[in-house]
C-alpha cells in the first residue's frame, strides 16, 4: 500500500450474493477501487448483466479468474465456492492481501477439516497462515494477518454473546443450545431446488440437523475461550426472509454465576465496540434492526428454568455475517479507521 | 342431537381467522349446519363484508350474540377474546353443547389461572367442568364433555410429541426447552401494530419470552403426564408466514435412554392416529407440509452434544392448532368419525 | 370407462406443482384412483422423496414413462415440459383419454404454434384433435374430446371475462390490455436463478413483455369470441406470492356500451356456473380469496377515461389455471358432475 | 442558514415509516443536525422505544409539537398526516423552511383540493405558495421556495416518464394507463386491518381504482405537461413486499411517433440526471433493483398493438417516493449539493 491513497481491490467470484454485498459497501469507502471483478461463467459480460442493480455505478465487468493482472491489485476478496477456493488462494502472488469469505481457511485443526469436508486440505500451508477474522474477537491477528479467514454468518451471531461468557466462566460449556434461523440468501445464488420461492416462501423448517458445517467452526471458537474442547448443539432453520440471522442461545449458568454477572461481562467486552450492542434490560433483538448494517445485537433474558439464560443475537448474514465483516477486516489489515465504510443505519422498513 | 341428521351450529366471534377456518373446514362436514354466526361489531353484515371469500357461500349473516335464538341450536364454537369469553359461556343455555377456542379453560387450576390472567375466573364452576381438548391425548373425556377448551396452539405442538415420552419417563422433565417459530395468523386479526405486513416481513424476532401464557398450559399438561410439577422454557418467535407453526424441542435424555427409545414410544403412541405422523428416521418436519390439514409431524434427531435429543413438531396453527382439532373434537363430542372434515392434503405451495 | 367404478389415473411429470397440485384435489374425487405417477428423473423414488406432503397417503412410488403399463390406465394427466409432450402424447394408445397441461396442443394454428414456439409441430394431426380446455367456453367439445389441452394460466383469466363481452360486441377487439400479475409457483418447479427466493421476494417487475406465450393462446380464444383477428397487450408481472394471478384489463367500450352493459352480459353469461363469479358492484377480486380453490373471480369498475372501462380477474393459477381446470375437463370427459373434487372454500388466510 | 454550517433540522410526526426513513437517510448528510424529533402519541418515549433499530444512535427523544423550540431550528421535514397537517404548517415560524410529505399542499387548485378531501382548504395562503417537490421537474422553483409540497409515490413514479413525452407531444394525452403495484408501506404505520401481514401476504389485489386521491396530483402535473386537461386512469394494487412501487405504463402514441423518438426524449430529458435513468434497450426495471435507493429507473418497450407502446418505472416509495425526495428537495432550498445523503446502492436481495 504504502503512499499510495487508494486500495485497488479485485473481488473474485464476484456474480453471488456476497459479492453484491461488497460492492454495495465498498462504495462509502473513501480509499476502496474496485479495480477486478470475476465470474468465471459469466466472464465478458458487464456486471449490470448479473447484477442490474449494480448497472451504472461505473464498475469494471467480469472477467475469468485467469485474465486478472493480479500486479495491479493489492487487495482481493474471495467469494469463490469452497474446496476450490483453497487451490485459487494457494495460487494467487503473495504481494496480495486476501480476505477470503469461503469456509476453506475457518478450521485451523486440519483433521477436523478433513472430517468435515471429506478431503485433506489441498494448502495447509495457508491454513495456518490464515488469521479468523472475526474482528471484535481477533483484533490484533487480523491487523497483522496477510489471508483472513471470514467467519461464517452462523458462527459469528454465537460467538459474539458466547466467547466473554466462556472466557469468564459463567456459563456450562457442556450445555449450550443454539436455535438459529437464517434467511435464504445465506444458500447463495445458486439455483437450487431448495433455495426456489415456492420451497421456502410461508414455512420454515430445520435443516444440516446435527451435521451443519458451522458447527465445528463454532465449536473452534467456544473451545479457545473456554480452554478445553466444547461441544455445542447448533440447529438451524431456514425461513422464508431475504436476510438476517436470528439465534436464541439456551445456556445454564455456571455455579453461583447470574443473569446480571452474563450482562456485565458482555456490556464490558463490548462497550467500546461500534458494532456490538449489548440491548438494555428487557431488550431483545429483531433481525429487521439490523438489516443492511454491520452490527450484532445482543439481548439477555432470564429463563423459567433455574440455573439457566437464554441470549438471543441478530446480525445481517450479508453484512456482519460475511461482505461487512470481511470490510472491517480489510481495515484492519491495511491501518484504515474500522468502521469505514460500514456506519449504516438499517433500512427498515 | 338423538335423531336429528345435521347438528345445528353457531359460531361466537365468527369475524376472526379461526372462524373463517371453521367455515372452510365445515364445508367438508356433511352433518354440519350453520345456523348462526356472530360478530357483535360487524352485526347485521353479510359475512362476505368482513370475508369476501366466504360471500356467496349461502351462510348466515353476522349478527350480534344477543340476538342469537340458543333454541335453535344443538352446538357452539366459541371464539372470542380470553376474559370476555368465560361469561357468555357461562349465559349460554345447558343444553349447547361448546368447544371454546380462547383461552378460558384451558388451565384447570383456579390459582394458576389468576396469577396469569391477573384476575381471578369469573366462571369457575365451567372452568372445573371443562374438559381439556387435545384430542389425541385425552379422547374418551372429551367424548362425554359437554364444554371443552381447544388448547393453544403451541401447547399442541408441544404435548404432541413430549407427552408420550414424559409418561415413558424417556426424558428429563426438568430440562426441556421449546424453541417455537409462528405465523402471524396466531396473533389473531386485531389491527395491532405489531401484526403489520411491514413489523413482520423480512424478519424475524422472540416475543413475551419467559412469560407467555402458553407456557402454564404446557406446563399443566407435562405435569400431568410426568406424575409431578415441570417447569419449561418456552420461546417463541414470530415471523413471516401466514400459518404454521415448528417447534424444536431439546430434550436431555433420562439414564439408560436412546434416541430409538423415544422413536419406538412414540410411533406406539400414534400409530393409530390418523392425524399425528412420526417421521421416519432422517425425516425431519416443515410447516408447508401441514399448511391447512390438521396434521401434527413429528420428526426426531440426535444431537452432537451426549445424552440429549432434538424432536422437532410442525402444525397449521389454525387447524390442528385451533379450528381443526376444535371440529376433531366435536366429532367425538358427538359421535362423528374423528376425522370427519379434516381429511386433507396439504395445500403445496 | 363404461362398468367401471373407478377411473384408473397415471399423472405423467408428476414431481412439479401442478402434479402435486393433482395429487392433492383427487384426493376428494370418489372415482379417482391413482395408479402411475412418473418423473423420469426422480424414478424408483417415493413420492414423499420429491412431496414430502404426500408422504403416508398410500400413493404410487414415481416410475419411468417407459414403464408404465398403459393397458391399466384409463386417463392420463399429462404434466411434461413443451415440447417433449407433443412425442410423448402421440406415443400413447389410443384408448387413453388425455389431458394435456402442456403448452402443446393449445394453439390450433400450426403456423402460430411454429412461430412462437420456433419448430413445426412434431404432431400435427393431435393438435388438430386437441380440444382446448376452458371449460365454460367449450363445454360441449370438451365432453366429447380424447385429448384435452388443458389451458394456460395466464389465458384462462383473461378469456373469461372477455369473450363474453366480445362475443356480444360490447368492447373495442383492438383496444385490449392485460396487466397480469402471478405468483412463482406459474414458473414451474425447474432450479433457475429468476425463480430463487432471493431473487423474488420483496419486489416485482415485468417480464416476457410483448413476447410471452400466452400472447397468441389469448388472441386465438378472443379472436374467435370477436370473429376476426385480435391482437392483445398482454403484460405479466411476477411477484412474491406463491400462487394466483390477478389480472386488471383496460377496456375500451364499444359505441353505445356502458358499464352495466357489461356487467349484465357477463352475469348472465356465469349466472349458472360453479366456479365463474361476477362480483356485485364496488366489488374487485384479491387472489387470496381464490386460493385453493377453482374459482375465478370478476369484477367490473368504472373508469376516469370516458368510454372505458376496467375489468380484474383472479384465479389461483394451480388449480383453475392448471390442475382444477384439468380435473373439471376430466369430469366432463367422464360424464362425472362437473365439480367433483372441486369445491373448496379458500385457504384464507 | 447563513453562516452556520449544520441545519438544524426538526421532524414532526416522526414516529411513521418516512420519519425512520428521513433517520436512516440524514446519516449521510454531513450538514445535517437532527435537533428536535416529535410524535404526539408518543411524547416523551425515546426514538428506540418505536424504532428500536435508531436506539443507540444519538437521536433526540421524542417530544409533543407543543414542545418545541422553534427559534432552534433551521428546516422542518413535516409527516403528519393529511388534514392536520395544513394547520400545523401554517402556525409555524415563518423563518424555517419546510418540506411537506402529507397531500396537504400537492393540489394546487383549491376546488381540486376539496372536491378530493371533502372539505375547503385550510390553509389557501399556504397551498398557493407551496411548490410541488418534483426535484428533477421543478427544480428552479423549489430552489427559491420556503415550503416544498413532496410528492405522493404514486404520482412521482407515473410523472418522471410521462411529463417529458407529454411536453414534446409524442403520446395522447387522453389515453394513458397507470397500472400501479406498491409495497405495504406506502399505507403507513397505522394500525389498520387492510396493513395486517396476513391481509396483504400471498395475494395481491386493487384498491381505489377510479378513486385514488393520487389521481388528481399525477392529473395535475401531467395537464401542465400537456398545456390542457389530462385525466388517467389510475389503478394501484397492494402487493407483500416492503418497499416499491412499480408502475407499468399504457400509451398511444402521438401520430407519426415512434418507440425510438420516445427514447430519445426521454434519454435527452434525464442525461444530467443522478437518479433518473432510463434503460438502455430490452431493459426494464424491478422494484428490487431500487430498494433503498432515490433512484427512478425507467423502462421502454414495445407494444403488440399498434401505435401503443409501454413504460414501466420503478422507485423506492420511501426513498424517491417520500424521504429521499424530500431530502433532495432540502438540498435545492438550502444550497447543498443534490445529491448530499441520497447516492446509495441498492439493498439486494
Amino acid at each position: 500500500m504504502a503512499a499510495r491513497d487508494k486500495v485497488r481491490i479485485g473481488i473474485l467470484g464476484a456474480s453471488g450474493y456476497t459479492g453484491a454485498e461488497l460492492l454495495r459497501l465498498l462504495r462509502y469507502h473513501p480509499q476502496a477501487e474496485i479495480r477486478a471483478l470475476t465470474a468465471d461463467r459469466q466472464a465478458g459480460k458487464p456486471l449490470g448483466a448479473v447484477f442490474p442493480h449494480l448497472a451504472g455505478e461505473g464498475l469494471p465487468d467480469l472477467v475469468a479468474i485467469a485474465e486478472v493482472d493480479w500486479s495491479g491489485l493489492d487487495f482481493v476478496f474471495c467469494g469463490l465456492p469452497h474446496g476450490t477456493t483453497q487451490e485459487v488462494v494457494a495460487g494467487l502472488p503473495r504481494h496480495l492481501k486476501v480476505c477470503d469469505l469461503s469456509a476453506d481457511f475457518r478450521l485451523a485443526d486440519t483433521a477436523t477439516y478433513a472430517e468435515w469436508y471429506g478431503h485433506p486440505h489441498r494448502a495447509p500451508d495457508l491454513q495456518t497462515e490464515a488469521v479468523y477474522g472475526l474482528t471484535e474477537l481477533h483484533r490484533a491477528a487480523i491487523g497483522a494477518a496477510r489471508l483472513v479467514a471470514v467467519p461464517g454468518c452462523y458462527p459469528t451471531a454465537a460467538q459474539l454473546p458466547l466467547v466473554p461468557l466462556l472466557r469468564a466462566d459463567l456459563i456450562d460449556p457442556d450445555d449450550v443450545i443454539i436455535d438459529a434461523k437464517s434467511g435464504v440468501s445465506g444458500a447463495g445464488r445458486a439455483a437450487k431446488e431448495s433455495s426456489l420461492f415456492c420451497e421456502v416462501a410461508e414455512g420454515i423448517h430445520a435443516y444440516g440437523v446435527a451435521g451443519h458445517r458451522h458447527a465445528p467452526e463454532i465449536e473452534q471458537g467456544l473451545s479457545a475461550a473456554a480452554g478445553r474442547p466444547v461441544v455445542v448443539n447448533f440447529t438451524p432453520h431456514l425461513m422464508p426472509m431475504n436476510r438476517g440471522i436470528l439465534e436464541t442461545i439456551y445456556v445454564r449458568l455456571a455455579p453461583g454465576a447470574t443473569l446480571a454477572d452474563l450482562r456485565a461481562v458482555l456490556e464490558a467486552a463490548y462497550s467500546g465496540e461500534p458494532f456490538v450492542r449489548v440491548l438494555p434490560e428487557g431488550g431483545l433483538p429483531a433481525t429487521r434492526h439490523v438489516r443492511g448494517t454491520n452490527l450484532c445485537l445482543i439481548g439477555l433474558s432470564h429463563d423459567r428454568l433455574p440455573h439457566r439464560a437464554i441470549l438471543v443475537s441478530a446480525i445481517d448474514n450479508l453484512v456482519k455475517g460475511a461482505s461487512g465483516q470481511a470490510i472491517q477486516d480489510m481495515n484492519r489489515m491495511l491501518g484504515f479507521p474500522e468502521t469505514t465504510a460500514l456506519e449504516h443505519r438499517a433500512l427498515f422498513p
